[in-house]
């Protein structure tokens, strides 16, 4: 278990031999031991095989190639609706088209991918998650016909590793553990915590392709812009609420 | 590892044992092995023991006992103070200050957190996530003087067992899994999923303790009503925005 743990890796290359069904069907089944808000389970997973529809996925995951590579696509979704479907044809009055139970049901999603990410490792499967899924929900509730109260928060791709990196650096733990109460950082504590990672080859490398001067800048002026942060916030907001998750606010 | 996953039960009665120092560290060194958006590791861990502390935070989680008991309190945090810091003191322009990167950060602390519970559980210790965390999120952010662009997702607390509850119910693997797309559910699904779960002698004894026809109006009339749904939505709400997490989005 804590081998699995600490051996993780991202993996962007599959081979194509497909994960067989046991597998597979193991994998979810220990997602769904993940702990979950009051025992709701309010989460759906979507198991995508189908080339066509891989290709519909590529596309919204900004054509990332291991969306078409992996056999397997796993789209992990918010779920309120089959909740409130139960409820309403129990007598009762489902109260769910809100944010704090997209925010509950998005957290049930994520504690069972993780579960189903772990597990598939330790099947000797490589996977990777896809941070696109919430900047392309709306295409993505398209391609998967998802209903209202359903949302999607994260992906992840799994198949058989077709490559083999080395462990991705981390922050010392110190960085991002905090005793008691949380200590803001001064300078000093921020040039010690980024310290390795600046003086890594990667990173001199990464300057250079980019031709920046710091590799904050990097992530500030390529990866993760502001304006495609706002404009992506703005995006998710509203499929939020188009699939229903805001109606019951206005009514109290 | 799959054992690990398979075994998981919520533990909500704590031995007074304190959790050995290199068993912590180890847990907390397995939680930031977890995927983390663009490497960027947006949240933090703030570790509480001391019993002043504990009392607070038992009082915002609803008075549960359990984070009186469990020696160890785990507060996870999106966090994109640090990350900000770190641009601003490295010549760039940080644009975090919107919605779709508090749902990153939130994404990551989930994984993380997810990825602790494992390995202590590994460990031999018992875990229970308090959801309470997102209600009460205004009041932990005093208690634990969370900074701006840091807001708590969730929350762990961890020790010894003093309780070996059975495993919890889950609704068979059809019910939460869809192929290739999502196939929406007819009353006939809910049924067939639900059927377990209704006919569990633990529901008959919830619906004569809370005097309901179903175990569905259980869950909307008394644990998770639209009235507190609503209100701890805009409370959660306000927390995202006074954290700083909205600022862009009026910008651009």
């Amino acid at each position: 278990m804590l081998d699995t743990l600490f051996n993780h890796r991202s993996i962007r290359k599959y081979k194509p031999d497909p994960v067989p069904e046991d597998v597979l069907v193991n994998i979810l089944a220990a997602g769904v031991r993940a702990s979950t808000t009051g025992n709701m389970q309010v989460y759906s997973i979507v198991v995508t095989k189908d080339s066509e529809l891989k290709k519909q996925l590529w596309e919204a995951h900004f054509k990332q190639d291991m969306v078409l590579q992996a056999p397997v696509v796993l789209t992990f979704c918010a779920d309120f609706n089959r909740f409130s479907k139960w409820c309403e044809w129990r007598k009762a009055h489902p109260g769910y088209r809100n944010f704090l139970s997209f925010f509950t049901a998005a957290i049930d999603a994520l504690l069972a991918a993780q579960n189903v990410a772990l597990a598939a490792e330790d099947h000797g499967l490589g996977i990777c998650y896809l941070g696109t899924t919430t900047y392309m929900a709306e295409k993505i509730i398209e391609i998967l016909d998802l209903p209202e109260l359903v949302v999607p928060v994260t992906t992840l791709v799994t198949g058989y590793p077709d490559e083999s990196p080395g462990l991705t650096d981390r922050l010392p733990l110190e960085g991002v553990v905090h005793q008691e109460i949380y200590r803001d950082y001064k300078r000093n504590d921020i040039d010690r915590i980024y310290a390795g990672k600046e003086a890594l080859e990667e990173t001199k490398k990464l300057l250079e392709i980019n031709n920046k001067e710091t590799l904050a800048q990097v992530f500030t002026d390529n990866r993760y812009t502001k304006k495609d942060n706002v404009f992506f916030s703005r995006e998710f907001l509203k499929v939020i609420e188009k699939q229903g998750f805001r109606k019951d606010e206005g009514e109290l």
